[in-house]
């Protein structure tokens, strides 16, 4: 499965007083690679290839630490898209510090079409934007799967 | 089981452009109540009952997203601990706007002894902190389980 | 003048491995205290008294720290609105701990309509805005003052 | 006198709801180009040259903004040491998007020794760190300016 590698340094601002980085500094991590997954391919965060604008909220995230990040830290966000449903991908990220994966995240985006008032609906990822995700190698899911039904009740947060 | 409710309300700076709150937002806001219970208990973060000084680093940390929260929304983090391990404790946390659940959130933390240059040692949780925190009402576990095994050698990060 | 106090408590993800609070962390507790002097005065932030949406960017921010804030801290965000002029408002805000000011903070907003596709056009502030703020005690400025024909051309950011 | 680029692209995070970087993001921008620049000479944050431990909390900082920045900007932070006092030094940032200065951003930083419990004490700069800075060009100031004066009884924070 295609890999995007994000190379990124523990900022001073990311730290908190226990001297290591903040557990939501991570997450922020694990977003600019996707974000920059998608430049990579040719997206736009917003872009529907049309008139309408999308937005990606998450309806989860999470993330298991095995050992810190400190100030100036070089690692990398080694990002794999899991899964490819009708409407929501799922992420998996591994931070990695010198070959070693110190903490390990996952997230599952909706595709919504943002309204008046910047109200979410999820819709089906539309074509072109699924067919360049698809060739990222992530497993394509034909199906609407439990997750994808819930996900689409869920127009979720973040 | 005892809650600990922390009542907060959105700032703008917890926004971003898709017009709601950031994803990263709820988990400075569980971590927010995490806190809060401590004091509540009369525990200080850092407080081992003697000159060791203790951090509870987490080793995971997740959020499921139902619905956006907005800008000036007031919400209350429903805050109960869920496993007290013998050095760890995993929190459940609902984020409640207006009656309705709109996330929820989970995260376990090591206890762990901060050495020589800011290391981290997992440990025991020392007995004082223990009995304040068992009277929350959290269901004890006296035996190491496969979880609070791991997270020994995984002394985590955040 | 009238003064705002914005009661508040440091929280663990504003500290920094320094083991004291960001810098950073100030401008945002200076924020929050504007948006909640002007919830006190019955405004919202975006809200023109019509169908018009406007916005409030900074053209400028600074903060002067004499001594930190640490982990746990209460403290007293004393806001004071300095300056109302034609299309901007100048905020001072002293950061309080135990009767000593800490941190002397200042930003100057400016009254933007927001258009087609998010872009700002610096406004004069409508009436009934304009009548509110003036109630606070700030000293109106009822000429366009040198600063204030700058704001206009400087729609900024923030 | 010596500039330094630190070249960056704006992150989803970076944004607040007004659809444009929020204003506390600059600060961030701006402390990063200045990590990059000490570690451009070799110099570490922490580091005086043996076993003390320095520390650079801000007394100062600002920014005028001039313009905003949106997601996926791509800008430089051209930063200039401006002046470098016997206990201080402080930075000039301009923030610049396409050959255009949108932001210009300053800080001062006083020079610490970090003591027992994280104490900060305002201290000369060490030899040694002193003669990487004054190689970059900026402004010696031998002998204790006001500025400088106050700086030391204002150990500061951030």
């Amino acid at each position: 499965m295609t890999r995007f590698t994000l190379r990124r340094r523990v900022e001073f601002a990311d730290t908190d007083m226990a001297g290591i980085v903040h557990f939501t500094a991570y997450f922020r991590y694990l977003e600019a690679a996707e974000h920059a997954l998608l430049r990579s391919l040719g997206l736009s965060l917003f872009d529907a290839g049309g008139a309408a604008r999308l937005d990606w909220p998450r309806v989860s995230a999470s993330f298991d630490y095995r050992a810190p990040l400190r100030f100036d830290d070089e690692f990398d966000v080694r990002l794999r898209m899991q899964r490819l449903g009708q409407s929501s991908v799922t992420y998996r990220g591994e931070i990695v510090r010198e070959g070693v994966v110190v903490a390990v995240g996952r997230a599952t985006v909706v595709c919504c079409r943002v309204g008046k008032g910047g109200t979410l609906r999820a819709v089906r990822i539309p074509a072109r934007v699924r067919a360049l995700l698809a060739g990222t190698g992530a497993k394509a899911v034909r199906k609407a799967a439990p997750t994808t039904r819930r996900s689409r009740r869920r127009a979720g947060s973040g």
